[in-house]
């Protein structure tokens, strides 16, 4: 089954990120739908009708997203109904959901509003639970063309809720076997040549993805369930295969997050963590507050970026400082025991570094970090050297860091 | 002048974002070169060659990323002398970049680096002061067609160093102007309702695009300055006539940031800041370190996510926060004032609220927030409703308090 995706909006060719599309195609992929191409085109009328003149040539099913608001530039509405040779026609269940949510959101609504339950005549509306412009399903033999809004939370609420379901039902969709494994601590190449040998075993019907964030490697494993449920086997064989070559860089699978395992982890073992930073800035904290509930297990942390909060707020000794510099073991090591007793925690993550792109020396070059990651009985340090990069630097000292207190809590 | 830029990858059909597409077309877009679509299709030798041929026929400058590396997936050199109907040859220019970033790393380099030397006889080699692949330039009558990696920092670089400033001898390019309005505080449609009648006087030969992105919307408009100069003139009195209109949302203009804005007026007035975080998590702190040259303002921050943390670390009394809660007026104040006092700074932010999704009563609902800011002789606070999108709600209370300092930093 081949998929296409048809972004439209104007303002995607000029500069704005499309995260619609990647989110979407990693749907589709996951429930065996091929994507075999993405197009970002223009609010324009040709432009609509040619790429989906195209895609219907190459593909069964056309998600498309974009141009269905209330004002004039959204022209995707009346394109469609060009497209399938048919008039607009009023849907009382979009005039109804439309109602539904000024009604809960306490507003009157305008004419502008109300033309938004107008819909192409051959098109079935899907319900926006969200917002007001509802999702337009057309069937063309057995091809399927859908379009959706752009606004995101409403784009995906809808996806997930209404069109991922229905076409599982009309195509039969096989069952689909994904599984990602979640590195941290090894680069994409270095990654691909320990795995090489395993890499060329796999079968193939499934299929590898490398899927590389800043400080993360994942990689995708998926296979279509078409015949006796042995995919689902044989992709765990190859997981417990990986295993054997890579297990110090796993630190989890499928849509976890390194932040939540940690956070998990510490609820198993009723214990709480702190961070104290330096060249992170409030990062590792960001990450592990961005997790609901962290209010749990984070009891907070100390930002000491002058070396002045550090002796302050952390009681660093400023002769350590001086004697060692502040991107040291011996600080970084001092930060973490010291923010563990201040915050009273389990657990604390330390850090100090240089993020550049000043600050380096001839002894000490720009990229320069040290980790400490303090436990109820040890404490343990490491440095790195992340590059010269400001914002990648801080990203790969962050996961870093998370994922020597994940090995810490799994000591014990 | 008219562009189309096409991705290569598997990875970018299968959930990969894909932002290198959006930075080229924003480059494009203000270089006076108008990006008609986007393809992003796989690693396929039909696909390369289809969506070249189709390139060529609708677009004068074809960019393309990716599938330039040295392994077996990577075809698009190869591709490209199918193409253009030509032989690889060794480029001796290729291969002395190579050796110098080998060398540079101190690293040794093996057969398969080497091959990255040979590149497609019609093509002159671009460097690539960041790796081992070189971008390759082919003109075709008077069309271009570039392929760079895409990997981003080398593609960047090799796109604002090389690519840019020969297509401007290329084609002459007219002078381009452009200028973008930054706006916080108000969302994208309400912004578009109070501009609607502005919007309409925009003549013909000047684009306005909207570009949110979370908490900030930006208003960018670009005209090319063909005749006589005029349009400079005419972009700078739109702005004028904007200013009258949403003053109190404007923060700056053209690739600022807010942070960094706020870093400037702090050096300017030999001033320092700290923060002391609650709901927001260490994200403002990070926001402002990710500047280079942060720690001449910044001495550091308290997250207090713990009522204890903030008793312990920021003195506020137990009773203060039992008589009105931890996300009230009188607590947030007592952070922005402690926090002043204790990290020995000239103004603080201070946060407190409920990101939700969890944690809301009846009283206070999630995304209720407190942020005050003190200065040397006042502190302001103020609340704000967020929603109930927990990183939503700590990105916008993370700009709003930024916003809040700079205007503090603005009055004397």
């Amino acid at each position: 089954m081949n998929s296409t995706i048809i972004s439209i909006g104007n303002e995607l060719l000029s500069g704005q990120e499309n995260s619609n599309a990647a989110w979407i195609a990693q749907k589709l992929t996951t429930n065996g739908i091929n994507v075999i191409k993405i197009y970002t085109i223009a609010d324009e009328e040709k432009d609509i009708l040619n790429t989906i003149n195209v895609s219907f040539s190459e593909a069964d099913i056309i998600i498309i997203t974009g141009g269905l608001g209330p004002t004039n530039d959204d022209i995707t509405k009346n394109t469609l109904c060009k497209y399938f040779k048919c008039d607009i026609r009023f849907s009382e269940s979009a005039y109804k959901n439309i109602e539904k949510i000024f009604k809960n959101r306490g507003f009157s609504f305008t004419n502008a509003d109300k033309k938004q339950a107008e819909i192409p005549e051959f098109a079935k509306a899907i319900p926006n639970l969200q917002g007001t412009a509802p999702g337009l399903w057309f069937d063309q033999d057995n091809k399927t063309l859908v379009a959706m809004p752009g606004v995101p939370f409403e784009m995906k609420m809808m996806f997930d809720g209404f069109i991922i379901p229905q076409l599982k039902v009309k195509y039969c969709l096989p069952v689909i076997y994904s599984r990602t494994i979640l590195t941290q601590g090894i680069g994409e190449s270095y990654l691909s040549d320990l795995i090489a040998v395993w890499e060329k075993s796999i079968p193939k019907n499934i299929k590898l993805a490398y899927l590389p964030v800043p400080g993360i490697v994942k990689l995708r494993l998926t296979g279509s369930d078409e015949n006796n449920g042995q995919i689902t086997n044989t992709i765990e064989n190859l997981i417990t295969g990986l295993q054997l070559i890579i297990s110090e860089y796993i630190f989890g699978y499928d849509n976890q997050k390194l932040e939540e395992i940690i956070g998990a982890l510490l609820i198993q073992k009723n214990a709480t963590v702190c961070t104290a930073e330096s060249c992170t800035g409030g990062y590792i904290s960001h990450l592990i507050t961005s997790c609901p509930g962290s209010s749990e297990y984070f009891k907070g942390a100390v930002i000491a970026y002058a070396n002045e909060t550090k002796s302050n707020l952390l009681n660093i000794d400023k002769s350590l400082i001086e004697a060692h510099g502040a991107v040291s073991e011996e600080v970084v090591k001092a930060m973490a025991i010291n923010a563990k007793n201040i915050l009273n925690t389990t657990y604390s993550i330390a850090i100090t570094g240089i993020a550049g792109p000043g600050g380096g020396s001839a002894s000490k070059s720009v990229g320069t970090v040290w980790i400490a990651v303090a436990s109820p009985d040890n404490v343990i340090s490491k440095m790195f050297l992340f590059g010269e990069n400001r914002l990648l630097n801080i990203t790969r000292s962050a996961y870093t860091a998370l994922n020597m207190l994940r090995k810490e809590l799994l000591k014990d």
